[in-house]
């Protein structure tokens, strides 16, 4: 990895090195990958999105067939939104740090699922706003206790948001150098869905109301109020830099999320995006590195109406759809055992030929 | 369980022990599922169709919190179908027998499946039409070589198609009695799309033209004859007893696939159901036994159109969505780990209360 930076990384840490060493995945792969899919022992085509997803794996590898996406390590990057003052929420802002906690514990939603699939959980703390216990596991990356209200303000200066995008980047690359084979993005942060929608209304040019959500569940006078602030921000950013959009109305763990998935694809790894949160980071990601998009797998469609507006400015399809909108990489993490079904396809079917099984009449 | 027949069954086999031995699910336990889930730390309800799948859980099992579904077992009926010399399918006939070569090979898609996601492998042919290599393993409990052409007449008589649920049911109950905690249908039947659309074309009343697909992988012109075939057979049918539809107009594997869910739940076990073909088993049951659905959950939604009209017909929500159309498991094998996550959600999440996390303003 080069540590050179270029025009479009307004600085040398690891987010410019990563966004140096990026380089789209192998299509020539992907097409291999094809090929081969239809000489296994199935109807061409039958197993659908898994062989698209398949012939990613095979394009991020630049190898048929791809590498098993294992081991695999979640990272849930935990931050503090100003813009909670607004009233955009009916959770406490402790809440955050009270999960964290609840992480390091192995009691959240995203430990169990975690468990299931054989991922770790690496829980950064980017910045929460209330004191964190130290604890095993938990990397401690503070770049500020929490965002400015973006309501009122910046949520961070632009020096910040490049420290957010580095401590990303870094812990993609620390985790790849662990032997980690794919990477899952996560989050906790009371009112990050309205810095994610702030941010999607404002690359997307979509209005406030058509991204702005529930979140955790908010009545109707609080989603008023919320996509109200939204609007305003997404206005005050319209026209300036994917930098500048980031630091004015982004969150910390929305930019450790934007560099890690740069990071990820650096590495030449999979990185499966979780919901509304992930997504906006994504979009980010994808107005300061473009390539990094070859490298991301959508894991599933949050209920949360940004998630879809992501999923469509991006031209990507989801791999599950349960109504979920908790957060923490959940989503993402139950795509995983998915995403290892369509790369053992490629690596573990048996074809007409050897398995001696006769093809269609054409 | 009771061996006594019921009205309902007309014989005394293993499928009429089934249907004696049939209750509804625990709605008590399915409540108290949705007031634990209540208590986690996370949104309320925001894991959205995994809380509804928990619940479902509990209530197969009558206790909060639901076993794990593992060990679990699919079971691939394999049968041919004499409907195949109407031109339904540009396969030959022989690719069942080879296809269940391949799955005691361990080569075939539902084989990689099985292996990711843990679940034992059963082969049951229940009515191959070629000679197939006995092996280990592989169940021969053929019924008959194949059914009689379903265009020219029946496919077999109600004493086949009896014998073929109890072979189902039977294998379920063996599985349950050997340790298994989940069971998921898997079939093999060249042509066997033909004799499911015809199925569910009779039992939902649906035109032909709306449920019948193209199955393998057809051309426009095969289409138009497997769907005039499918809509012959349906008028054929119509007003006559479940049983005799199922005679009439089904095939073996679909009739062991009907005993096999009716068997599952008779266990108090959960049956995850896969695409079109168990579809059709499963909408066959409903009419043999209704109370069995409560222990079903819908794999995934096959590119199939008569796996959707199944779906809407029984009011049912699939776990996974990725335009697969194979068959064998495949779908029903990939939704396991999701069906885990459900339960381990309220086997293994942290309470508000045990991890000290504050609940939202109210």
């Amino acid at each position: 990895m080069t540590t050179t930076p270029t025009a479009a990384t307004p600085a040398a840490g690891p987010f410019a090195a990563a966004v140096s060493a990026l380089i789209a995945p192998d299509e020539r792969a992907r097409r291999a990958a094809d090929e081969h899919q239809l000489q296994l022992t199935k109807p061409p085509g039958s197993l659908g999105r898994l062989e698209s997803i398949g012939a990613q794996l095979s394009a991020i590898a630049g190898v048929v067939p791809p590498p098993l996406p294992q081991p695999a390590a979640v990272a849930v990057f935990a931050g503090d939104h100003g813009v909670h003052a607004e009233g955009v929420t009916p959770w406490p802002q402790e809440v955050t740090g009270q999960m964290v906690a609840n992480f390091a514990g192995g009691g959240a939603a995203i430990n169990v699922f975690a468990r299931l699939t054989g991922a770790t959980v690496q829980v950064v703390d980017v910045g929460v706003a209330t004191p964190v216990d130290a604890s095993d596991g938990l990397l401690d990356r503070k770049v500020r206790p929490g965002t400015a209200n973006l309501a009122a303000g910046p949520a961070m200066t632009s020096d910040e948001a490049v420290a957010a995008l580095d401590v990303g980047a870094q812990v993609a690359a620390d985790l790849v150098a662990a032997g980690h084979r794919c990477l899952i993005t996560g989050d906790m942060g009371i009112a990050n869905t309205t810095a994610s929608a702030a941010l999607i209304a404002a690359f997307t040019g979509r209005p406030a109301a058509e991204v702005t959500g529930r979140g955790t569940g908010i009545d109707d006078t609080t989603l008023d109020r919320k996509t109200a602030v939204v609007e305003e921000a997404a206005r005050r950013v319209a026209a300036r830099s994917p930098l500048e959009v980031l630091a004015e109305v982004g969150g910390l763990e929305i930019a450790a999320l934007a560099g890690f998935i740069v990071g990820a694809a650096a590495a030449r790894v999979p990185v499966i995006v979780d919901g509304v949160i992930a997504g906006a980071a994504l979009l980010t990601a994808s107005r300061l590195a473009p390539d990094c998009l070859g490298y991301a797998i959508p894991g599933h469609r949050s209920v949360e109406p940004g998630a879809t507006a992501v999923l469509e400015a991006l031209g990507l399809d989801p791999v599950i759809d349960l109504d979920l909108r908790l957060g923490e990489g959940t989503g993402a993490c139950l795509a995983l055992p998915l995403v290892e079904a369509s790369a053992r396809i490629l690596r573990e079917m048996a074809t007409f030929d050897s398995a001696g099984v006769a093809q269609k009449d054409t």
